[in-house]
């Protein structure tokens, strides 16, 4: 009997362990990825970004080195080796365009959205069509468009470009080589300061920066001839919503990779600028192109909801909490925007800019930059970069969660004072 | 007994299965590389570089879809899916620049040279210390120079473009700014079109394209002044060594990035060339500079052996075989480049064009492009693009060894046809 339990035991085990064995093979089999060159990037890149950063910071591949490794690079007013020390008395930096607030998705989407690049990729100047854009590419930004519907692409051209900054400098010179007369290349106030400094910088004897795009309509002559006007929309720095013609490079948040398109009705339109393209910088990276195909395959696969919805929910929230704080202020006032159709959506939905265009109201108030700045320790933007009134300022709301917080902390605290101040006027 | 040994053999086995087990689970904990969100890019991007293209070819991440899968991209006068099929009388394309000859070397190392980028890589438009340029990819560079000895970089500064097509503009705009009237941009011929064609692209008010600058210097004018030389070493086509003031965008083969960067004493001329930077496209894409510090890390690992080693020899090896079969031809003369002592092996060494610049000899072999094409079915570039005679044709030796061959094979049938010819005037 106990001999016959004894082989009865060691059988289980036996059949236990070849169990094991057969799982553990098979799990080999199944489950490893037979990764062989990629796996050391692979493994490089994890190591980075498992760095803690506490949550108010990341560690990049190509950040500065320390003991061998790369060192956390903190949200504004972080610091210490892992971010974790809040600093104190620290300005809240509103001023950048920086478009950190769809970080977050990114992290959470990591598995679909990263790239892996061997050295040997696309060495050489053209793609396989002798063309500097990738086909693929332009069929998934085509497919973008018909699920946003904020664009109509069938037989338009498409153009890439380093982001809107290099496009509008494009169409410029596109736009304004066959003119009779120099162009007058205006923009209506309050506009984005680069298109003047552009436009001014690069000093063609076939264009010049006109000024206000009011004031040439407003003026006398009958016929307006030979002028290219800059429209943003949302208009850059007010959020309102004018008729585009060139498509924002943001969509998902990579100001860093310098990546837009412009899609281009006339064709003679579309050739000069790819001339433009082909002499000033011989092409996008194809890096760059590569990995924007990427993130717009992530952004398609589940037809844009992730991120719109995201994004739009991030921002709405922003915007609401902004306007809360400052409803309660007689001294700042925020422009006003009125909820709009949404084409994706197919609703109607509240306005979420990427920008706060504030108005400080009193009459003493006259550069609402420096009373944000000397009584709040916030930055924004002035307004005569944008060509209007220094009494409006711009604030960046497109920042990390961190920035948008201490943002909306200093806000608080100065329309507290103001109640403050009010109660001991009227007490 | 029997009991005994079936015991004893039962005994073995689980020894046996219990040993696999631990070198199972030892395995599993050791080799295995915790992997997680990279592994399903490092994946795909295994899968496409393993598809066969016989060698005449490769699949890109990025290339054209079929049947869900990237198809083969081939070399010129390879076809069908897998490149297998030498297509025949297809023309010999010797025209562009794809630096193609180092595509082999990057191949062998990609273990090293892979780089994986994340979704949420760098969104900023700045670095940390906000600027547009990575602090470890500088000083990498520097590096390099040290290691190269082809320029000094210490008390110097660095600017980073889109190959040397942007940085060059970017140059030309930072010298004329402070000019007291416009500046006259010359080269000295046979030069790169480009340098021609963008600078009258560009059509400031402050430079414009003068031609030839032997003209200049051949002139009655006692002062030269307000003069931009475009100034290439080696020169494109010729190979010429000259003293060069910008550096070569395409020291690794990787043309698709276009990365370059400029080395620049004047800080006058630095700042203007940032502030073109800036205006131009807002910094280099963070993703290229990314993938540049990998590649420059694998150049210096060995201190630049492994590279220029092979870069050397291969195109060292072109260059000889090309001279031995035009030294056959009383039809066809090659530039001569004598050899010269290299800064970095510290040797006096053969030269390695990249191109090939190409003379008719014959008066009645007035376009030298039109007799290689029609006569040997050879596609090079012109004379008048680089500003010299048409007896003159440039043939690009950086391409793929598919390419070179090819092109040699053509040269010989060419020359040995010149060969019959006087052998049959002769007999």
């Amino acid at each position: 009997m106990a001999n016959s339990d004894q082989n009865c035991y060691c059988l289980v085990c036996f059949i236990v362990s070849v169990a094991l064995n057969i799982f553990l093979i098979a799990n080999l089999c199944i489950s490893r990825k037979p990764l062989s060159w990629s796996s050391r990037a692979a493994a490089e890149a994890e190591a980075v970004a498992s760095i803690s950063c506490s949550g108010h910071g990341r560690a990049f591949l190509d950040g500065l080195i320390e003991n061998g490794k790369p060192v956390c690079e903190c949200n504004a007013c972080y610091g210490g080796p892992d971010c974790s020390q809040l600093l104190p008395n620290c300005v809240a930096d509103a001023d950048s365009g920086d478009p950190l607030f769809l970080e977050p998705f990114w992290m959470k989407n990591s598995g679909r959205s990263t790239v892996v690049i061997p050295g040997w990729h696309r060495m050489s100047y053209d793609y396989s069509d002798n063309s500097y854009i990738s086909q693929e590419l332009e069929k998934n930004i085509r497919k973008l468009h018909a699920i946003t519907k904020n664009a109509v692409t069938d037989g338009r051209y498409i153009v890439f470009g380093a982001g809107s900054t290099q496009l509008l400098n494009a169409a410029v010179y596109a736009l304004s080589m066959n003119m009779s007369s120099p162009a007058k290349v205006v923009a209506e106030k309050p506009f984005y300061p680069v298109y003047k400094e552009q436009t001014e910088f690069f000093n063609a004897k076939q264009f010049e920066f006109h000024g206000d795009a009011s004031l040439l309509r407003n003026g006398t002559s009958k016929t307006i001839e030979n002028v290219i006007e800059f429209v943003a929309s949302p208009n850059n720095p007010d959020g309102n919503l004018k008729k585009a013609v060139l498509e924002g490079p943001s969509l998902t948040g990579h100001a860093g990779s310098r990546f837009g398109w412009a899609i281009v009705k006339d064709k003679d339109v579309y050739e000069n600028m790819l001339k433009y393209k082909s002499l000033a910088d011989s092409g996008t990276s194809k890096d760059t192109q590569l990995r924007a195909l990427k993130l717009i395959k992530v952004v398609l696969e589940d037809g844009g909801r992730g991120i719109f919805n995201f994004a739009h929910k991030t921002m709405r929230g922003r915007w609401t909490k902004l306007n809360h704080v400052l409803s309660l202020s007689k001294r700042f006032k925020l422009q006003e925007i009125p909820p709009a159709f949404c084409n994706y959506s197919r609703t109607v939905r509240g306005a979420s800019p990427a920008f706060a265009w504030l108005k400080c109201a009193k009459e003493e108030d006259s550069n609402c930059h420096k009373v944000l700045h000397h009584e709040a320790n916030i930055l924004g933007r002035e307004g005569r970069s944008f060509n209007a009134e220094d009494s409006y300022v711009r604030l960046s709301l497109v920042k990390s969660a961190d920035d948008f917080n201490l943002l909306l902390d200093r806000l608080k605290e100065l329309v507290s004072k103001e109640e403050q101040k009010q109660t001991t006027r009227s007490s």
